[in-house]
């Protein structure tokens, strides 16, 4: 990455698309070896909740993506206020990926702290999977990509590859205070209590006030918030769902890291599958005669798989320690029951709290789209109450299956 | 606190007893208010493994205490470096505990980070628990002050009584990885197996060789191992075991916190306890009708209730985090395995490791001492197999009492 700067860094101020241009067309990787960009276009796209996304093209056809954060959460609005550390962090984030899986990150060209942006690749040519999900698409790498990027990324920054020390010091380096603390309220508190930030249609109040009852439900909660705020195991991504992955057919790239911390490992695995638990839930509710609700749900188990046996494998081999086979049985067994448990959370969160997702949402006719929320609440209930308890993550799988009425 | 210094400070050097009585002589408490203390001599009387301690007193008839961290590990010599900054977090942890448990550590006068040292008040009316258990004294409060000491400590730096960002802040300015890598290796890995830093009595390696091919003991230690790297739950004293606690019969102070960090809750209080069961096992093996051991293990049962008891008090009246009922006995229950765990640990490291202790190593008959050695060894791998399936912590006491052979 580059990180020298044409132009002397000025004071933080949200850019504009004609300011984001400008910005870029002196800096890597528009400006290279002093060549003449030509005239650059800047084209905000950015759709998530909290940044500026600059798509940014040249007459000489580069182009190249600017982040740039806002200093506050933009689905709200200026009443919530956000640190803009976190695009230095996120930045941090894809330095240390780029040592362990630098094919699943974008490139970086260029940084600029003070004004909380940085320059990375252009990734038009990849769809967000979430969307991508909704219409029906399936990415044939997914599954494989998305497991290789979180098992490899953990394990390398775990006690197991890292020298204590290091580790620690990393650790130390990336604690994201803030941005846990959205976590913390949004995942795992708002939506096991009557919240103000919940978004709950009417006729699925009933089905909530009986899940803020479930003390099985509420124990397990506590237990996982308590592992989030708690285990500093490895460098996590902290928000990996399918709206935080673009792919196509040949490729995966995660971005938004800007949530990363060192966490519980079974985070990241588990929110992701649940995010395709869900998809598979909503197609299958939407048209239930449709393969497609199937081959989705054999994709979360496949990256289940995937990311399990790469765990493993890494664990075996692990150059600063390695468990006893009986601890990595364990360890093991604990990964997958937490990640069960993560996905139990992540799914009641993504159907009624603050921040929903498309693959529910869209579902037009409204007694459809409760059906599928219904059946999405039973399958993120019926984990909570059962994660700790399976012995397999194969068992997490059937769990959904048989809650949500996934009958194929 | 008073932080105010009459002479800039110099580089880091250590300090002999002339040069610690002139440093001391025109700081507080010795000089206060301009006061001139008269002649000021030091003497210094540090017998622990890291650091040197003067106790320096005035013809004015005030005294202190001055504590100064060497660069390397006393107990082995220069060829063992190891920070001075440990003196700076030693003191760090001291001003937490103070805002906590004020009467349970001593007063920290004035500081002084570049000599790595700081002027504490003298405690040299209290002795050293250790020593005075190994002769046969009883301290009435020692059970309820240290019990008090690690459950308020602790609660009130985790996250059910600091804010999510508060907490983790403060746990980033307490990373502490060089005392911790000590522990790691000290405690929780070389004893399991057959390092070079052991002490290994011959008679006594049979009896190793068994525990070094026990599944179940390599298995227990690479889990508690585990958490103490990963687990940032509440800042620890890190080293609280009998020679960290100095009193007498009116009161009780916590000293030698320099390997405070933030770890798993039950280490301090597993660690002390199993420091009890040690002088327990000694003074039975050494003298069976002489009713100390039966009282100092009736003090070990003492603490872990009194800790337990406010813990959990502790617990439901939390300010800012409250467990639900069922994740609150999962929760003390599972400090209580763990504890049971870390107390085995440190009973195998504290008889065979590279720092034992008096009360073993001063039984002078030979027979005699093999016999306590092979009792605490036969304590510590009962622990550690049995841990993690106790119900309750009085269950470990069981363990210790019938695998020890404590028939009373």
């Amino acid at each position: 990455m580059e990180s020298e700067n044409t132009v002397p860094d000025r004071q933080y101020a949200p850019l504009d698309e004609s300011a984001a241009a400008a910005y870029a067309a002196t800096r890597p990787p528009l400006r290279r070896d002093g060549s003449d960009p030509g005239e650059v276009r800047a084209h905000e796209v950015g759709d998530g909740n909290l940044n500026l996304v600059f798509i940014i093209t040249s007459q000489s056809g580069r182009s190249c993506a600017l982040k740039q954060a806002l200093p506050y959460v933009r689905l709200v609005g200026e009443s919530w206020p956000l640190t803009i550390q976190r695009n230095y962090l996120e930045r941090q984030a894809y330095e240390v990926y780029t040592t362990i899986t630098p094919d699943l990150v974008p490139s970086i060209y260029h940084a600029d702290p003070r004004q909380a942006l940085f320059i990375m690749e252009d990734l038009s040519r990849l769809s967000i999977v979430r969307g991508g999900l909704v219409k029906g698409r399936m990415f044939p790498r997914l599954a494989e990509d998305v497991a290789r990027f979180a098992a490899e990324t953990m394990v390398h920054t775990s006690d197991f590859y890292l020298e204590s020390g290091e580790k620690k010091r990393l650790a130390a380096r990336c604690i994201n205070p803030e941005l846990c603390k959205i976590t913390e309220d949004l995942v795992l508190t708002d939506p096991f209590h009557d919240a103000l930030s919940n978004e709950i249609e009417p006729e699925l109040r009933p089905t909530m006030e009986t899940l803020w009852q479930d003390t099985r439900v509420q124990d397990a909660t506590a237990r996982l918030r308590y592992a989030f705020v708690t285990r500093a195991e490895a460098l996590l991504h902290g928000d990996l769902h399918s709206g935080s992955v673009m792919a196509n057919s040949e490729e995966t790239k995660i971005v938004d890291a800007e949530f990363a911390f060192f966490g519980p490992m079974a985070l990241d695995i588990g929110m992701f599958i649940a995010n395709l638990w869900m998809s598979a839930i909503a197609h299958h509710t939407t048209r239930p005669e449709d393969p497609f609700a199937r081959d989705i749900l054999a994709q979360a188990d496949r990256t289940w798989r995937c990311f399990v046996a790469r765990v493993e494998a890494l664990l075996l081999d692990a150059p600063v320690w390695r468990l006893p086979d009986g601890a990595r049985r364990d360890y093991l067994l604990a990964l997958a029951r937490d990640a069960a448990g993560f996905a139990g959370a992540e799914i009641i969160r993504r159907t009624i709290g603050l921040a929903r997702v498309a693959d529910l949402e869209s579902i037009a006719d409204r007694p459809t789209r409760l059906r599928a929320k219904t059946a999405a609440l039973a399958a993120g209930r019926a984990l909570l109450r059962e994660s700790s308890a399976i012995d397999a993550f194969e068992a997490a799988h059937q769990v959904v299956r048989r809650s949500a009425g996934l009958a194929f």
